[in-house]
């Protein structure tokens, strides 16, 4: 189960990038399990990373890597997190990085690994280093499909965002894939994104930017609230196109196709939840500050009532109401408040809107995309986030997942 | 679905306290849910309730009349929360007190209201002053079961719990009901619940003794992180006993029988939570805070990974693991951590213990009941936190609720 997306654009190959994806047999048989991510020399990289105090290992040595020195490689897993390992899932994704860079003759502190799956088990190492060099003769300029494929895990699809834009009369390309269904609140990044484009930019610029997109993006959404120990968002600029893009010098139409392709991510991630059969939009608008906004906003989102009465499609405002009143908002008058389901309004002043019915209301509930504003009425501040239902198909998911 | 109680005593009746349940008509045909209770003149009351901003109308005026006067009646009803229903909403809710007033001749004031039910809808007042007058005609000393009963909701059991101790060779009784099985994350208090005592205590005492027991007990469950609108907690001491209780001079005794009360009813709603199969019990030992111990309690038991992964029986210890990581303890140190699943050392020094077997966990979470025991070896605080498993049960009768 999933909810529909709007059908997908194109997409644009990023000059300086190569990919593939393989079946190393981690742990299903016939599955894309590993991928390999090449780019050009003197790409510039920049990542946000968990922060659950239980980072997994490779989150560990991704950041120490990226630190160190310009990132040349990712190579990344799924079946298995290798969280919760300790030295010795340290030292096994070291391994994955020292066999990167022994075939690629480069430095090993240039391969960055990213893994996702169980948590607590030990990295297969065996069966990684011996799909890596597969991989390797495998890299393509075409193969972004494959790679987006090749990090799924309880996704049902690949997610894949591109955009091309006119800088300066040359083309700019923004392509980046991501994966996602459950354990999913992220917090600076998300599980895994992968972000490329061939525009040139400087390192302190391109964190900026990656705070910027992901700010509005990946971390605007949560299934369950719960943080995984793996997530990252790495954003790529391999400078190919030779258009040059100045955070300072504030590129709108640049800032503005980056932040369409990390949104179109991560409501991709929302739209494949797990169980998921709604796709809900939570704006809190005219609060007092930014935090407050999204305090309402989480409240709601996470509620397990409120995402049960979706499933149900029922419009029961009672549990939204109460959601909102326990979001630890000081001094909130209740009487100022509004809520719109969709274009139907629910509650003004508190209370039951007059003009709302039963049969509005159920209208609106039977759609699969929903939009909730919730108005605060004590402020100029507005913050939305994307959410799912809770299903029968998320309990019966992740009461399976390990069998 | 719920989880078996352990047998349970005597219920003992508490002089000065008369009680009745009728079937009103409010929500369902034959079905008990309206409750009258008396307490003689001279008792004492003392009440917590929600804290969540929207707190209904009875609440309101619970609030209001137990601050003006003694209290000499609390009428009770299900099957309507009188939430989000505004002024119309009180004055449906002083109604139904001034009916009581009237037949007993005492001021409305001395009447505190309760409602549970559905959010949103008038109150059916017609119903409800139909049914005061038989309930009025049936107060007996002895109707405990059918008042535990005439306040359940979704419920699949009563809860009541009865204790009583000798204090200077006298006999003093304790008894008290309780209801609430799912939007119940209490906040000073639960759903509701009425505890009385033949002791003589004053009003100071009486309200310290209050927050001391819903604090260990209805201040330590979760089934799903939503705080009721309409929660409630009273506690009355009708001094019938002839003993008096001054909590200046600490009567353990007392104190000890009243905690068991307030506990077995907190668990008792726990154990009949929806949809639960599971009855888990979260302690965080060795925190340096005592909120610091509770957000760790709180995070594990409202994860749905890992609420699911009990309902699974999955010793899946990877995800408590990422429950405590995202639990915002400011330089938790995962190498010191140490969590212990019944008599199963799971993770020591933030790995997987090395005496550590599946099948060990596997026996583990085979039980009814589970505990877990996460030592954070960072101070010397202790809390423990009560909650129950997410199953197809708890998303079937959450999108079954209005219908």
């Amino acid at each position: 189960m999933a909810v529909v997306e709007d059908s997908k654009g194109k997409i644009h190959t990023v000059a300086g990038v190569r990919l593939a994806a393989v079946e190393s047999g981690i742990r299903y048989a016939n599955r894309l399990d590993l991928v390999l991510v090449e780019m050009a020399a003197q790409s510039t990289v920049a990542g946000v990373f968990t922060q659950n105090a239980f980072c997994a290992a490779p989150v560990k040595l991704a950041k120490d890597h990226l630190q160190q020195t310009a990132s040349r490689y990712f190579v990344i897993n799924t079946g298995n997190a290798n969280a919760g390992t300790g030295e010795s899932g340290e030292a096994a994704a070291l391994r994955c990085c020292q066999e990167v860079a022994e075939l690629t003759a480069v430095d090993p502190q240039t391969v960055l690994p990213f893994s996702t799956g169980v948590i607590g088990e030990a990295l297969p190492v065996g069966k990684i280093l011996g799909g890596i060099p597969e991989a390797h003769r495998q890299l393509s300029e075409l193969a972004w499909l494959e790679a987006a494929q090749g990090i799924m895990t309880t996704d049902t699809r690949p997610k894949l965002a591109s955009r091309q834009i006119e800088i300066d009369g040359k083309p700019v390309t923004i392509t980046g894939f991501a994966k996602g269904a459950g354990m999913l609140k992220p917090n600076m990044a998300t599980m895994l994104g992968f972000i490329f484009t061939d525009a040139q930019i400087d390192d302190v610029s391109l964190a900026d930017f990656l705070s910027l997109a992901v700010a509005q993006s990946f971390n605007r959404v949560t299934v369950d609230g719960d943080t995984s120990t793996n997530d990252s968002c790495m954003l790529v600029a391999t400078a190919k196109s030779g258009v040059k893009i100045d955070s300072s010098r504030d590129k709108p139409a640049f800032r503005a196709a980056l932040v369409a392709v990390f949104t179109e991510l991560a409501t991709g991630l929302i739209r494949d939840a797990e169980g998921a059969s709604k796709f809900i939009t939570i704006t809190v608008s005219n609060g007092a500050t930014v935090g407050e906004c999204l305090a309402v906003a989480y409240t709601v989102a996470e509620s397990p009532l409120v995402k049960t009465a979706f499933f149900a499609s029922d419009p029961n405002w009672g549990r939204i109401l109460a959601a909102v009143g326990r979001a630890g908002i000081e001094n909130l008058d209740i009487n100022l408040l509004t809520i719109t389901l969709g274009d139907t309004r629910l509650v003004s002043g508190g209370v039951l809107d007059k003009s709302y019915t039963e049969e509005k209301g159920q209208a609106e509930m039977d759609q699969q995309e929903i939009s909730i504003e919730i108005d605060l009425a004590r402020g100029d501040k507005c913050e939305t986030v994307w959410t799912s239902d809770l299903s029968h198909d998320y309990v019966r998911i992740n009461s399976d997942y390990r069998s």
